[in-house]
């Protein structure tokens, strides 16, 4: 299976990400020289996934501090970078924490303050890259469980959004048992959809399935329900933005209603996840999670490449007048999810599933 | 409120339709003096909704009439013309009916039989407008007892596709009772599903929601579920394809979800429908309702007017290589239906609900 990162250092020891806007119509890389290449990526959405985002930022503090030094500059210049990076994005709970990290590796500056940074931003990216390998790890024998009942037949798993490499370093959250399952050679086909108004999912699922050559059909958003309805799905498993001390998950919008359909056929819902996105200060997702409320042009308009021009175009799908809603993300009871898949295994969604993995919160 | 319909006799006695595949971006219209000018617009979609289809091919019948006498033809014109209409689109019903009526209303040819059948034609059409009327007549109680309960406020209704008047010829099913309780000044909101994939939600349900001078926004059809969670859904209503003798409802992919989203949240589902789409010959809606697959490319691809060129365009929304699913309608079964709408009452969705209403299928 074809292995890619989503960043990584070049030649000159610079840092190179996927411009991740233009996909999946161009492959283009943009290259990060200073601090700031890396928080207009950030900014702009050329990189987006939580993991990627606290990668950037930790390379970003890294290429300030080499900047600092080949110029002469005083340690001013890096705390501007840890301002400027910090306010970068402002709810991307990923990005504080690897800034934090950054910080903390560099309190007792070394000689070498250049390559104390650089080794930092190396252990925030590797970091992540084990903890998606091991939601993998965890993942895949409820993969390997269900084609065994099948008796090697296809296992057809459905995902909403981008919960995959892109989002992260390599592997991603619901791609890693994925990507682990076809390395094994186990038979996999996976329903992704769309997922509106972003369309993250025939945008970004697809694109980084097609390059892992992992079987897969594109569905509207709303084809998820018949196609649980009529035995086509043998398990969905989706990521989430924020999972409460109950077990509660908030995920891309539209999670909500393929959580309600898994229920309503007997079909597992599982939601991996880094223990990152916990958020164990809060327990009911309905009451506590403020859902951001995005432009209404991302539902007026669509994003893709235009069939009359070959150039990437938006169209818009309604009249001009009309007003649209763009909540970002909704809640899943924790009722509605079968198992949380982390770093550290398996466990229910709920207090003591999550306490039971995570003894630091109790 | 602003009035209109669908299909209309122009001056000299033709026909004339809205060019629906433009909307809601261009308002174009299309003057039929021939059979095979309705039969074009039937098959190319310039017309689409089952009432609407049969009240076009019943104009067609009647051009047929008119041209045969014009021209001195035989009557083996008007015959190929039932053969032709009746071949234009496979699976409308509706279409049969129609085309059944106007054989039956020919079939004592009077002297003349061009007025003959232009008034069948109009029989047809002003049947359905009064069909609607009355499902509006017998909906708009509930909307107005939901605004007495709310003490006039705003009463919020969802709605996924498009069962406007669009598809009919006035009034439409699930818009007859809103149309009306704004014509009695009941304060309505309507939250519009989209309806990936062709959009009949943003193309054509925000069309005339505009046009009738309706409040309404926009949604992603991933939205609906976070709405009704958080107590901004006062009801949903939908149309229906097809209905069984058990109240099972097939109707526009997605549907289903937002039954479940209703039930699980405890907002009444109500399901609007002309006697026209039950059919009393089938009890299990899952089991024996065969689900139409269309085009992939519906999925891919997404109609709208270009930012770039102002022109309707289609943007590839995925890699080219991605393979799509399109199935056209899902199957909810009764047991999330609270009410059936029709033009005889409101029912339970059960075979003693509707046999109550229509005695003559028992």
């Amino acid at each position: 299976m074809a292995k890619f990162r989503t960043i990584w250092e070049t030649a000159d020891q610079y840092v190179e990400v996927i411009d991740q806007r233009k996909l999946p119509h161009e492959f283009v890389t943009v290259k990060l020289m200073t601090y700031k290449d890396a928080e207009v990526a950030i900014k702009d959405m050329t990189v987006r996934g939580a993991p990627l985002i606290g990668a950037t930022a930790a390379y970003g503090i890294y290429l300030a501090v080499r900047e600092m030094i080949e110029k002469g500059l005083n340690q001013s210049f890096v705390d501007q970078a840890f301002d400027d990076l910090r306010a970068s994005r402002p709810t991307a709970v990923n990005l504080f924490w690897a800034l934090e990290k950054m910080k903390n590796a560099l309190s007792q500056p070394e000689d070498d303050v250049v390559n104390q940074s650089l080794d930092a931003a190396r252990a925030i990216v590797e970091e992540d890259v084990e903890t998606c390998r091991m939601i993998g790890v965890h993942g895949l024998p409820i993969i390997e469980e269900i084609s065994k009942r099948k008796q090697g037949e296809v296992v057809s798993i459905l995902t909403h959004c981008n919960a995959g490499m892109l989002g992260c370093i390599e592997w991603g959250t619901i791609t890693s048992p994925i990507y682990q399952a076809v390395e094994k050679g186990i038979k996999v086909h996976v329903w992704v959809d769309e997922t509106r108004p972003r369309n993250q999912g025939s945008n970004l699922t697809c694109y980084e399935l097609t390059k892992h050559g992992v079987n897969h059909t594109l569905i509207v958003d709303n084809a998820g329900g018949h196609l649980m309805q009529h035995g086509f799905v043998d398990m969905v498993i989706v990521g989430t933005d924020r999972t409460t001390r109950n077990g509660d998950v908030a995920n891309k919008i539209g999670t909500y209603l393929k959580a309600l359909a898994a229920n309503d056929n007997n079909i597992p819902f599982y939601v991996a996840l880094p223990s990152t996105t916990l958020d164990m200060s809060i327990r009911d997702g309905l009451k506590e999670i403020p859902i951001e409320e995005r432009s209404q042009d991302e539902v007026k308009y669509m994003i893709g490449k235009s069939v009359a021009t070959g150039q990437i175009d938006s169209v818009l799908i309604c009249p001009e007048t009309t007003s649209a809603s763009n909540y970002g993300f909704d809640v899943t009871p924790a009722k509605y999810v079968t198992k949380l898949i982390t770093e550290r295994g398996i466990c229910d969604a709920s207090e003591e599933g999550l306490v039971g993995l995570f003894p630091e919160y109790k």
